[in-house]
Order: C-alpha cells, then sequence, then structure tokens
C-alpha cells in the first residue's frame, strides 16, 4: 500500500482547492464578478496562482504516483511534501507581486523533476530487468 | 477491483467532455472565434462551467478514488453520482445566469467533501491499525 | 503491472509540460507579462494549446488507465501513443493558425474515443461475467 503518497495527495488537493477559495475570496474583494477572470491586477495575480497550480496537477500526480509504484511511497510523499512547500512559497509571493514569484516556482518545478526522472528510471529499469 | 467506481469515473470524464462540445457549440452560436475566449457573457458563462469542471476534476478524481481503496468501492460510486448530479445543475444554472449556479456548487462541494474526509479518515485509520 | 501505460504517461505528461514551456517562451516573445494571458493573437494560440492539452490530460489519463486495467497494457499504450501524435500535430498546426488545428485534434479524439469506449467495456462485460 501506498499511505505516505495517498497522504500526501490529499494534501495537495487541500492546498489546491485552497488557491480556489482564494480566487473566491479575491472576487469579492476586488469587485470582479463572474464570469469574468481579468480586470484587475492584484485579481488576475491570485487567479493565476490558481490556474498554475491547476496545470501542474496532472505533471504532479502521475509523476508521484509511478515514482511511489515503481521506486518507493516514503520518498514519494518526501518529494510530495517539498512540492506542496514550493507551491505555497509561489502562492504568498506571487500574490505580493508577480516577480516574487520565482523561488517557490523553482523549488516544485524540482520537485517534479525529481518524481518524473525517478518514476521513468524505475519503469525502465523494471523492464529491462524482468 | 473497484468496478463502481471505474464506471463513474468514466461517466465523470463523459459530463466534462460535454461541457467542452458546449464550449465548441457556443462559439458558434455567439461567434466568439478561437483563440478568443472572451466578449460575450451568453459565451463567457458557458466557457466557465466548462473551466470550473476542469478545476474540479483532480479534486474529485483522486478523493473519489482514495475513498473507493481505503474505504468502500459502492459509497465511493454512490457519492460520485452525487457529485456528478451536483455538476450537471451548476451547468443548467450557469447557463441561464451567473447567479443560478449556487445550489448545483454546494451540491457537488458536500460530496467532494464526503469523498475527501472519507479518504483521509480511510488512510489515517489504515496507518494506525498496522 | 502496466509497464508500457506507465511510460506512455510520462511521456505525455513531459509533452504537456513541454506547451507550457511554450507559453513562458511565448510570453517573452510577444511581450505578454504575467499575469496577462491576451492581447496577443500569436501569444494566444500557443496559449490556447496548453490550455487544450491541459483541458483533455482528465479525459485521456482516467480512460488510459483505466483501458490498461480492464483491457491490455500494451493496447492502451499503443493508442496513447497515438493521442500524443494527435496532440503534437494540433500543437505545430495551431501555432501556424487557429484553422490548422483541426486534424491533430480529430486524431487524439479518435484515440480518447477508443480508449474511453474500451474502457466502458471492459468494465461492464466484467461485471456481467463475475
Amino acid at each position: 500500500m501506498f499511505h505516505f503518497t495517498a497522504i500526501v495527495t490529499l494534501l495537495a488537493v487541500m492546498f489546491y482547492f485552497y488557491t480556489s477559495m482564494q480566487v473566491a475570496r479575491a472576487r469579492v474583494a476586488y469587485g470582479v464578478k463572474a464570469p469574468a477572470i481579468s480586470g484587475n491586477p492584484d485579481f488576475e495575480r491570485i487567479f493565476r496562482v490558481q490556474a498554475n497550480t491547476l496545470e501542474w496537477m496532472p505533471i504532479f500526480l502521475p509523476s508521484l504516483w509511478l515514482f511511489a509504484i515503481y521506486l518507493s511511497d516514503v520518498f514519494a510523499a518526501g518529494i510530495g511534501l517539498v512540492w506542496i512547500l514550493g507551491r505555497v512559497l509561489y502562492m504568498t509571493g506571487y500574490a505580493e507581486a508577480a516577480n516574487k514569484r520565482g523561488t517557490g516556482f523553482a523549488i516544485q518545478m524540482v520537485a517534479v523533476a525529481l518524481l518524473w526522472g525517478g518514476a521513468i528510471y524505475g519503469v525502465v529499469s523494471k523492464m529491462l530487468h524482468v
């Protein structure tokens, strides 16, 4: 079983849900009524945090789970936590200013690269050794 | 095996695909040519239904499956059907007016909260009892 | 195990990541600063390639995996490769002009229809034969 990866998956889902709630709050705070998604730069930055997190979910989750299945549940979960940390820093940075989103983005990108690279290494070595 | 959850997953995917087809139809009906995604409020509401359904897929699917794996295939599938129902109501409401999207949205949110809460309960209790 | 499907999943994730990198590059090339996502039609087409690929990931990945689990790992992977090929043609076509995106789109849609149809056939026949 992959208990640790399951927990980290649910934490990542919760964090991503939180970024959606921030968009709903920002709609009220900056007076941007649905269905509009532009018109105020403060709103747009918060909207982009959620949109960018969404954009990374189909990269993060498959890489996380294939790493867990082919290499290690515990290591997948550990790197997954680093990914969440990077996304949190990206969110807090981007909310302040567009050019403060770099550090968090880099951290989560390195985390995903490790998951993806580990997963492909795991699959290919399994295929070659059978 | 998780036959019921598999079926509900394929139904949710089909419903989500249907919301995408609605966007393609609305492009023609309201004369909003790709790659534009704004300019007509009727089009924008239909576009937002699809975008919002997409936004919820990475919350719904992992919660659904972890609930199914850790608690119950049949209950996961049942709550998953409620989620789809909520999304359908959200779609039909939002297509009429932006302020008619609340009921369906609330239903699908409660369904996801049950799936997420059940999943985290399932994982944690498995970890503590082993 | 589902080695071939795992490999194709990681390739699809990498291709999708590549479309995101194209958006970052196009931001610089066409001077569209974050968080803006419109203002230049060349940028908007490249942005829509990434957005549309994202939109299809929650259709493609669940259909691919349920096909692999219920029918065949090798066939899932083969059709998955056709899907990636269709997405590549869609990307290169759309980058040139909005009306050149049809062929690639049709190919990836047929691939997904086969995966979805095969998966639902697989699940239902398993349920009826047990």
